[in-house]
């Protein structure tokens, strides 16, 4: 059974960190980052419906945590190939998204596919192309997936400089939206 | 003390996971956030010297570790305070830089002075304005600090998209050069 965790202020710290009451580990919880990419197909972007929580069911980028040891393109090629079964070629950042609630930050590349053909993985249901007419607002998994497609959609990106939090959620604070809520 | 740890890997993960041999708590480690700035001062950039570990007395630019629940605008701006004594206003993403070997990624605004003045904080011996000429590249602390303000100076990053890594390493994998090294 895991350690009993209990939020200390260690010695010459400046906030509290949760610190297990039984062998004294500190687990230093940092912000995490994600990468992910808006994939351009024949004037549409590739969506992946996700097979796992959160949000099952929900439609989402190609996109995932990033490992030790790999940089940030290395892992928005290789959660592309994970979750889409894409090769997918790198065309700069579309966005840098702090959701500070989560502590996490997303790096959002946008790109093409560098070879033909894509298919669900383990963690997709299903993955096909949208247009912008027929993205299904209501089943978009969060709220920085539709902040990704809309600045793809503006045009914002690359080759200019990558957006940041969206002013609806500066701070990147505020709790998941309602189904009504997700609409662009 | 704290728990006793191997590498095992759990059930259903496809890598191994430090895992506490006695209480089963599994500490996942994830690349960390590094929020940092070039702040741009009267036709030079402020560089602090530093206090701490690691290259203590080495110069680089007011960065440090993301916190949970601030946005990578609001660390920048956090760090200038605490290394700088600085108010600092961003003018965009200068670069983001994966600095794979030990699982950073590093998040480098432009900014400007929003207020006068600056002064050394806790983990500063001092802080100063340096032309380019000035720069005192042997003393450097870290290879990113110098693609950062190589990046400053031929005009990169906004209004244009921030840079990667540069070509020497573009995997992020390389150890710290020497001080010869450490020459643009």
């Amino acid at each position: 059974m895991a350690g009993t965790f209990e939020r200390i202020r260690p010695d010459g710290d400046d906030r509290e960190r949760l610190t297990c009451r039984d062998c004294g580990f500190v687990a230093y919880e940092n912000p995490k980052v994600v990468v992910g990419s808006v994939v351009e197909v024949e004037g549409g972007v590739l969506l992946c419906r996700r097979a796992i929580e959160p949000r099952a069911g929900y439609w989402t980028l190609p996109a995932g945590y990033l490992e030790m040891g790999e940089t940030v393109e290395e892992g928005a090629r290789r959660e592309a190939r994970e979750e889409a079964q894409a090769e997918i070629a790198l065309r700069g950042i579309l966005g840098v998204y702090s959701i500070a609630r989560l502590g996490q930050v997303q790096v959002i590349f946008r790109a093409n596919l560098a070879a033909p053909g894509f298919a669900p993985g383990p963690e997709s249901l299903d993955v096909r192309i949208f247009t912008w007419e027929e993205i299904p607002w209501p089943e978009i998994a969060f709220p920085s997936v539709r902040w990704s497609l809309e600045a793809w959609r503006a045009g914002l990106g690359p080759p200019g400089p990558p957006v940041g939090n969206p002013p609806e959620d500066a701070r990147g604070m505020r709790p998941l939206p309602s189904a009504a809520e997700m609409a662009p």
